[in-house]
């Protein structure tokens, strides 16, 4: 069996070779591949091909199975597969992206930062006697839009903090969706809602409808002690309202860990976004780190040995979104 | 009525008026009130006095009620007291300190405030291709010293990330205790367990059996990649072991929000601890914050409220820990 591992995905190979029970050939190829036609010699004739990403303006190299390692499928162009390719994704992303939310959001309150910056032993008398209260999370509202996988995540946990959670899903009727919010309501609603959140979570996926959909109206309905979190696509939110909102203050702080522009290899010279976002001081900008641990690599590479195993055997796949479960 | 509160309790005195449905008299006095019988006429006949703190070397003021605004009893010399005067405290602090302690969980795990110090737009490419994984609380072990509402309430959070929860309670029988645990032990069998665990807090109550009780012997027994998080009371912990064991990294980082020495008033030049634990890179030093929110107050004072119009109208006392409860 030939695999092809596309840029980040080609560090993971140990975790693949290790879970087969049968040997393999492995490719590794560079970032650039995901969508330079340079490489396809290489890949052409693969089993799988591991990549994030797959972009062609020429005919594709032919491989059965395009396994995507994430969730996101935007980064694939479906019309340049070969014809019978196969493509799966995997999942897991949802503990570190819930765990990543409530980090800020505690963040927020808590003012850890803060507090140990000016923590010093030599003024402990002012320090100490001069404390101001800080927040608490309890009885706070948010607001979760997107009510999948990840915005699900988010929502048991904040809950188990006391905070109330209004989800804005496709899926909501009656003010109730399935899973745990303690109300749900469409995304025409959203606008009436925003102004009664002290947090709102950006979990919907990139779409046609979502695009640009949170700009100008949007976070001027938000609060001025409101605190946006985007862990979606950055494309979600209009660059320059979100800009705006936080130069202005608008909104009180925004945590932004998704970009409007990604390298697309090391020599690339891109910018995160056409605004210096990281120089506002009310921005907390991280570099897509909200689903990026070491145990959601090891969730999910064993899951695409496991669907690699299942190719070999001519089983059904797992997660598959394109194509034949069996092949 | 004659209300007296000392210290930081004075400035709450709007928040007890606006409650009262008759009227009172309120005197302030000064921190130093605490311990210093100075302005002990000023006390003297008060109904009620609101302080932390009680300390005297001479026959006491005259009162009816010492209301403390926090839980901890450990500042209230009992044998110092007027006879006949009963003494309540107050929780709801258990909140606030169950979010500081995720809030540093998350933060040791995520890594938000490095992240954000990293971001820089003219070197995007560098920063993004360049990240590693980071930690998840998800799978990791908490052991909890200290089982009651503090303990509790950090347990059930923690439970609701995937985090399994040793519990060490005095309460604990067969390997179990009531409340949000996965298993409980009893004190004498902390040592056996401290080498599981990822985060070990500290959230007992200060006392004969816990003073000076974690020292070198358990700080060697945790793991050199576990984190301990002290909101009990200082004085738990061997200050020089602790010291050391941080220099030394035989722990991994330590979150410390309670102090060896605070100030008795604002000429006091005391400092928190004989080390200066805040130049230590892995020691987050915060200024006794854990329970210090604006939430917490509105419900405390509440509650000292209703105490009060419950004395007024000799109704039973809530949270009475000395004295009668009627008066």
């Amino acid at each position: 069996m030939k695999i092809v591992m596309i840029g980040e995905a080609a560090t993971h190979q140990q975790e693949i070779a290790q879970a087969l029970d049968f040997p393999a050939e492995f490719i590794a190829l560079p970032r650039e591949a995901h969508e330079s036609a340079q490489w396809d010699d290489q890949i052409d004739g693969a089993d799988v091909l591991v990549a994030m990403r797959f972009q062609r303006k020429t005919p594709p190299p032919a491989f059965r199975l395009l396994h995507v390692p994430g969730a996101g499928l935007d980064g694939i162009d479906f019309a340049a597969l070969p014809t019978d390719c196969s493509v799966c994704n995997v999942y897991e992303h949802e503990i570190p992206m819930a765990e990543y939310t409530l980090a800020a959001m505690l963040q927020h309150e808590v003012r850890l930062v803060t507090l140990r910056a000016s923590f010093d032993s030599q003024h402990w008398s002012e320090t100490y006697l001069s404390r101001t209260p800080r927040g608490e999370l309890y009885g706070r509202t948010l607001l979760i839009v997107g009510f999948g996988r990840i915005g699900q995540a988010i929502a048991s946990r904040a809950q188990a903090f006391g905070v109330r959670v209004i989800a804005i899903s496709g899926h909501a009727q009656d003010g109730k969706v399935e899973g745990p919010a303690d109300e749900a309501w469409h995304p025409d609603n959203l606008l009436e809602h925003l102004p009664r959140a002290d947090y709102v979570v950006l979990s919907c996926p990139l779409n046609d409808k979502t695009r640009d959909s949170f700009g100008h109206a949007q976070l001027e309905a938000m609060r001025a002690d409101a605190v946006l979190i985007n862990i979606a696509r950055a494309a979600v939110v209009n660059e320059q309202a979100l800009y705006e909102a936080l130069e202005q203050q608008k909104i009180s702080r925004a945590f932004l860990d998704v970009w409007y522009q990604y390298p697309a290899g090391s020599n690339d010279r891109v910018a995160p976004a056409h605004y210096r976002f990281e120089q506002l001081p009310n921005a907390v900008c991280t570099p897509h780190i909200s689903g990026w641990t070491s145990g959601l690599f090891a969730r999910r590479y064993a899951l695409i040995a496991d669907n690699i195993q299942r190719l070999q055997q001519h089983r059904p796949l797992n997660n598959l979104v394109h194509g034949r479960a069996q092949q």
